[in-house]
């Protein structure tokens, strides 16, 4: 799906807002998880069951109201194999319901390893006369600290099938400073990396005027939203740090373009989470992730109106 | 295992080398991969056992010789889940055969997640009255692309289990150059990196004076290893691209303090795909890699003393 289509969906839906698909057992209701240890022990296996129960249900509560899910391969890591498997169940599930699929790896890695990455999550498998699709993903979030080798193999596949990546330049965590604000030149790290992302996708602007190489920039920084949107108009951000990190509706509208175009602000915590607020037991946990997801929509409605 | 104990391991050996499991289906012999075939249909499960049946054979035979080995984890997750659990049974093989185990993720992460990926791959998983440990690796190869946050949450088990981190410099790639090599101040951004280390690892110094977190600087810089080596003696360094990237005996003898201490030379392809260089069926693939990493080891010691 190319960053035009995801566009044409936050437009339709009225809501560039993505949910983070960061699960953790203390987010999952107890009946739920209850349910996978009683079916499958106490094992690795019946929390990634959890995840699965659990992941569906928002998924499903969510789909006319979200138009992105963005799935963190280290929160499956933690589960092991079995959170291999349930995240490509997860992610499976996303992309028939209609979600523009993300999956973060962070990785900056050389052209082997980045090549093997782009095959698992965007291409396929070939065993013998066999060929398994893992993800099947429409985009993957990843770091550039190695340079254009580790970014190069995922190119053709975002000029053959459409698929986008998002670059690491400005994360919403405080830390992020330390690296990337340092100044280089005229050039500040986070520039150079929007800079980077630029020549990447050169070739590969979306009929919206967009590229298929977009960047990520933190909801915690505002002020370096409104200076990347003012001077990268081919950039679409994806903005992480909404709510629990501190980001806010005030801050993510500097992501957005003229029209409210051009950015996808996550949220994850906030809307999986939302049931806890309520000393409660989780058994309207889709239906407060639902209130919580359509105050995030009305937030950023009061900033930004997506035409 | 704290790098104290490497170093040991490596003056037992006289071998300043790891393997690195950059383990790809061509790598393997037709006749073991026609056997899992055989056995487990076309599918990814088939190459993995394939991997796992290789892979054994190869630290087998290397294990009273090479005293480390590195698994980048792109390489297991390209067979999905069923990569996951070969390179769980790898590493636990490794480890019993007495094998310094890294494991390279290349990612930097946000606090929440670098805490899961230390759970993942130096701790355990608590699921109910379980517990299961999926690696208990030695050793990550992370990047610190976002900062402090990314990392602080490996750095107890750095502190109470003498794991050790190495933390991308400057890698062996030709495009590293596109950010490593920036300049900002009175710094080049691969020092950046090497400072930050230092600063994590102030606390963790082992007693043979390197500190438990090290660096990666590849093999393909000859002039930054010496520049670095000469300033930093307390920094641990992986070197990765011997051989395969265009790094050699020369170039890495840079990388010693004068007691040929202090640096783990990493080769994959080299020794993996050894038996491939005489156009035979590869039969004969653990002595052809144990011959490739002998003369490594020759080679490496034309230039440097291991005392």
């Amino acid at each position: 799906m190319s960053v035009d289509s995801l566009q044409a969906k936050i437009r339709a839906f009225k809501n560039p807002t993505a949910l983070g698909m960061d699960i953790q057992p203390d987010l999952i209701p107890r009946s739920i998880l209850d349910g996978a240890f009683l079916e499958f022990g106490d094992s690795p296996k019946a929390l990634a069951e959890g995840y699965v129960a659990f992941g569906l249900e928002i998924l499903d509560r969510l789909k006319a109201l979200i138009p992105a899910v963005k799935f963190n391969t280290g929160y499956y890591d933690a589960l092991g194999a079995e959170g291999f498997a349930a995240m490509q169940r997860l992610c499976a599930a996303a992309k028939s319901m209609g979600y523009y699929v993300i999956i973060e790896t962070m990785r900056s890695d050389f052209e082997e390893v980045a090549a093997l990455n782009a095959q698992t999550y965007f291409g396929s498998l070939k065993t013998g006369a066999a060929e398994t699709t893992f993800f099947d993903a429409d985009s993957l979030c990843v770091s550039a600290f190695l340079g254009s080798d580790g970014i190069k193999p995922y190119l053709p596949y975002c000029k053959e099938q459409e698929k986008s990546l998002f670059i690491l330049a400005k994360t919403p965590n405080k830390s992020s400073r330390e690296v990337q604000d340092l100044i280089s030149g005229d050039r500040v790290i986070y520039t150079v990396m929007t800079d980077l992302a630029m020549r990447w996708g050169n070739n590969l602007l979306a009929q919206n005027g967009y590229s298929q190489i977009g960047v990520v920039v933190g909801a915690t920084h505002p002020t370096v939203l409104r200076e990347l949107r003012g001077k990268y108009d081919r950039l679409f951000f994806l903005v992480p740090g909404y709510d629990a990190q501190g980001g806010g509706a005030k801050e993510v509208q500097h992501a957005f373009d003229k029209f409210g175009h051009g950015a996808l602000v996550c949220a994850a915590h906030s809307i999986l989470g939302a049931w806890k607020k309520e000393d409660a037991d989780g058994c309207d946990f889709t239906e407060r992730a639902y209130d919580a997801a359509m105050k995030i929509k009305r937030d950023i409605a009061q900033y930004v109106t997506v035409i």
